[in-house]
C-alpha cells in the first residue's frame, strides 16, 4: 500500500548500542545520522508552539519551513511530486522535534510519539496521502525505533495555510 | 439535524440485565445483536494501529475496510449515497473496536469512548458529514450504551487514502 | 504573517487586579469586557458535547451558531470576507466556552487552553486560516490571558457541516 520513502532503514536505529555496547542517546543518533534539528518554529498570534499537561505535549500544527519561510508550496497531485512531498512531511517533522526540543531541553526525555495527523494539501484524485506521511513517519523512527512508532491519521484537506503541502500535528509523551 | 440509521434504538441497550437481571457484558451484547469484530487492520508503513498512554488509547485513522481492501471508495455527494455512507462509517468504526480489542483483549474494558473525528470525503456542495458519522455513534452507542457517547467532530476532507470515503480517528479509555 | 483582529489587546487581561488590587476571576472579565456567554449547544444525535478525561475536557466539534441556528454560512474566499471568518471563528469560540462552562459550572475552573484545530470551509486559492482562526485564540488570550495561549492547528476543509465556514474543536484542562 505504502511505498518506502528511501531513508535507510527505520526502525533499526532508535536506542542501539553503539560499537562499545553503550547504549546511544537520541540526541547522539540524530548527530551520527547526520540529521540537523533547525530552530524552533516561532507563532506570530495568539497561540504557542506547545502546550504541556502532565508527561504529553500537544504541538500546534506545523509547516515545512526553514527560518520562517516554507520550503515548497502547492498541492500534492498538481504542483508537487510524491517525492517533493515526501520532503516536505520530513521537513515538516524536523520542525516538531524543534519544538519538543524546546521545550524539554532534549530529545533524549522523548517516551513515545504518541499520534501524528498529516493534513496533505491535496488536489483532486490525490491519494496516495499515507505515501506523502511517511516522510515523517520513517524519521521519527529512525530516530527513535520503537519509541518513535505512532498512532498515524493521513488525510486530505483542500487547502492549507499559505499555500503549504502539508501540516503535521503531533502529541510526544515525554519523561 | 441529523437522521436516524436504522439500526436499532441506540442507548438503550449497553451493559442492560439479560432476562435473568444479570449485567451483560459488551462482548455478550455484540454477541446478541449479531455484530462481528472484524480482524485488526495492519499499518504496512512505519506506524501502529493504536498507542496507549496510561488508561488512553490513541488510535491511527481506519478506514472501511475488510481483509485489506476497501469496502467501497469514492465521494459522497458524487459517487456514494447517504446510506453507502453510513455504511462505511460502521465498517470503520467496526475496525477501529477490532484494534481496541486487539491492544486489550476484551470490549469489556473499555470505559469510555472519549472522542472520534470524522473525516468524509465530500464533494463539492455535500454538507451531510454528521449524518454519515452516524453510521459510527450508533453503533457504539448501541454496544456501549452510555459509556458509548462520545464528543465528536464531523467534517469534510478534499480527499482520503486510497479513495476512502470514510476515515475514522479515535480516542478510548479503558480500564 | 497574521492580521490583527481587532478585538483590544490580546494577552493583557486575563486574571490581571482590578482597580483595588484584587485578582478578577475569568468570568469577572468576561462580564466586565461585555462578552455573553452563550446557551450550551445540544447535540441531537449519539453523541455528547464533551467527554471528560481526568482534568481534560475533550469537546465536540462546534459551529458559529446561536439557538441551533448557524450566524452564517458559505466558505472563505468565495462567499466570505475574513472579518466575516474572524467573526464566526470567534462564535464558534464562544460555543466551545458555553460546553465547557455547562460541564464544569464556572470558566474560572479553567486552568489551559490546551489545544484548537480549527477547520475552515476554504474555496480554491483561501489559505489564510490562520487569520481567521485568530477570532478564536484572540477571545481566548483576552478572556483566560497567558492560560489562553493554546497549541493551534489551522486546516482548510472542503465542506464543513450544514455549509458552516468554521469548526472548532477544543481540549481543556480544568481544575
Amino acid at each position: 500500500m505504502e511505498t518506502r520513502s528511501g531513508w535507510g532503514e527505520p526502525g533499526q536505529v532508535g536506542k542501539e548500542t553503539d560499537g562499545t555496547g553503550h547504549q546511544m542517546s537520541y540526541d547522539a543518533i540524530i548527530e551520527q545520522l547526520g540529521i540537523v534539528i533547525p530552530a524552533s518554529p516561532t507563532p506570530v498570534a495568539n497561540y504557542v508552539p506547545v502546550v504541556r499537561v502532565g508527561d504529553l505535549l500537544f504541538l500546534s500544527g506545523v509547516l515545512p519551513s526553514r527560518d520562517g519561510q516554507l520550503i515548497m508550496t502547492g498541492k500534492l497531485g498538481v504542483d508537487l511530486s510524491l517525492d517533493q512531498g515526501i520532503d516536505a512531511a520530513k521537513a515538516a517533522a524536523l520542525n516538531a522535534l524543534a519544538i519538543v526540543k524546546s521545550e524539554v531541553g532534549s530529545l533524549d526525555r522523548v517516551k513515545r510519539i504518541v499520534k501524528m495527523v498529516g493534513h496533505i494539501a491535496s488536489a483532486p484524485g490525490f491519494t496516495d496521502q499515507p505515501q506523502v506521511l511517511n516522510g515523517a513517519s520513517d524519521l521519527f523512527v529512525q530516530i527513535f525505533g520503537e519509541a518513535g512508532r505512532h498512532a498515524r491519521v493521513a488525510v486530505g484537506a483542500a487547502e492549507l495555510p499559505r499555500r503549504a503541502p502539508v501540516e503535521i500535528e503531533l502529541i510526544v509523551q515525554v519523561a
